[in-house]
């Protein structure tokens, strides 16, 4: 390990000039402490009178800023997600006025999860399968001033892309010296959709490594995720991450970037690129409660592929 | 094998009063002949100024009505699919004015496939693997009337939902004595999204098995996707499908009729299974290019939840 960063002092917004907590080299390891999404303020015996009082202009209470040595506008970052720790517990809420179903569930909750390796062990008729990632990954975005996390962007941030668990990698634009990156938001599980607003939320240490490739086209958020560690669809695909107001145009974009793709990097035809997402590209709702933005992954399996990284080699 | 019903005269409408083509008993198994969507009009050969002097109001070219006897409104119908066999070859189009992308691409193109087994071997740099199913699988809508086909809809029809193959059960509400079931529109394989308009359209026959569940509750088509012939994401699954003029309202739809489910059936309270749906929901879109109608998969792999059937064995 390279690096350590423990979590506090945690940020809650998107602001480039904030000062970086921690300088690091392309191709360094970080280990990273990251807080639950309410920064510390719900624990595994919080009471639902304790989260309604809870002060949510801390959510996402990030970790970072981290300056990448070198990093420059024009460049692509690369964030290897190489190992993931959650803390044995977890929870998940509805609240008023939030969620995908809001004018069907009113009253707030809170739900307490009990994680024990792999799976949830809980007072719930089902056990879900952990697949732990971090809701939010994002580098400062180009504009001045401070922007609260929620929307996410093509500076990545609060993407809620399931597939970004270990083993899997995420592609990020830079837009400011040092790219100045910031996680948090653990989630133990989450489905596409994170329908009722939350994942399970959970405090998650990550180790992660960060490479850089220099003056690369990068139009928004690509996530390689990993056979090994996602053993079901997502399993060794591109994923192409795209967020907006309206799902039908995100989508819509999402596709485009993806025939950009191949036409760019596989040397696909333009048409045949439209007719091969056509026949096998799967088409996500990561979220849909970030309001006013959605949040789209359009993936394709690398095994109908010819291999091929990326970005060139260097 | 208890019948078989060759193509011709396929019928390209939904309507009640269409006479039926073959009476089943529930329970017993039919092998269908299902031209390609063109009805036959597309060829292995064809080229694009044959293609686009095709009549397209043959298009969906469904075999049957198939009338299901005993079957009343109220009624559910399960459908089997046992087996699916294509015939080595099929097309995909791109049109002017159709498609999720048809801003970006105008001119009209034909594509040709040659299947082998379970992959794709055509000139394009891609090896797709064939999960044939049909994308319309449909019974007759409650109203009088003909109507076109490319709407989908609580009864089945036009869904495009790709884990429709072999091993995968379709549940749909009964509206007409005998439920007066048709099916066409084979896709050796077919994309989240269907994003050019076609997956890879071909003749398909079909094995399928009908069972009747009298008088039980059902808002909209449920698939019960099979593990064994379906090793992805999708394996194993409760899959809730919904179709609406608004994505993300049509997304809410489906993730409601999720959490009915899982309140009807598998006992949950309901603010338990929102909070489920938020972190193992699995939201796709399967078809966004039938305007003014999209639709969206809601998929709960069936490992999470205790083994339980759909409705009461009977």
């Amino acid at each position: 390990m390279d690096h350590t960063l423990a979590a506090e002092p945690t940020h809650s917004v998107w602001d480039r000039s904030l000062a970086p907590r921690l300088r690091v080299a392309p191709g360094d390891e970080v280990q990273i402490e990251c807080k639950d999404s309410s920064g510390g303020q719900v624990g595994p015996h919080s009471t639902i009178q304790r989260f309604l009082a809870i002060d949510r202009t801390r959510i996402h209470a990030l970790t970072g800023p981290i300056w990448i040595e070198d990093a420059k506008p024009g460049d692509v970052v690369e964030i290897d997600v190489l190992a993931t720790r959650h803390c044995g517990w977890g929870w998940s809420s509805v609240l008023e006025g939030l969620g995908f179903l809001k004018d069907r569930f009113h009253t707030p909750h809170l739900f307490l999860w009990n994680l024990e390796g792999e799976v949830t062990r809980s007072l719930f008729p089902a056990v879900v399968p952990l697949r732990p990632f971090l809701g939010v990954m994002g580098v400062a975005r180009a504009e001045d001033g401070a922007f609260r996390t929620r929307p996410p962007g093509h500076f990545g941030g609060n993407l809620d892309v399931r597939e970004l668990c270990a083993g899997s990698r995420l592609y990020l634009p830079v837009f400011n010296e040092g790219a100045l990156f910031s996680c948090g938001d653990g989630h133990a599980a989450q489905g596409d959709g994170e329908v009722c607003i939350n994942g399970i939320e959970c405090p998650l240490d990550v180790t992660l490594r960060f490479h850089l490739h220099k003056q690369q086209p990068l139009a928004g958020p690509i996530v390689e995720a990993s056979e090994e560690i996602a053993p079901d669809s997502t399993a060794d695909a591109w994923v192409v991450v795209e967020s907006g107001t309206d799902v039908a145009a995100t989508a819509r974009a999402a596709t485009g970037r993806v025939i950009d793709l191949l036409v760019s990097r596989w040397g696909f035809d333009e048409i045949h690129a439209y007719i091969l997402c056509s026949v096998a590209l799967k088409l996500r709702l990561s979220q849909v409660v970030n309001e006013p933005m959605f949040t789209v992954s359009a993936a394709l399996s690398q095994q109908i592929l010819p291999r091929r990284r990326l970005f060139p080699a260097g």
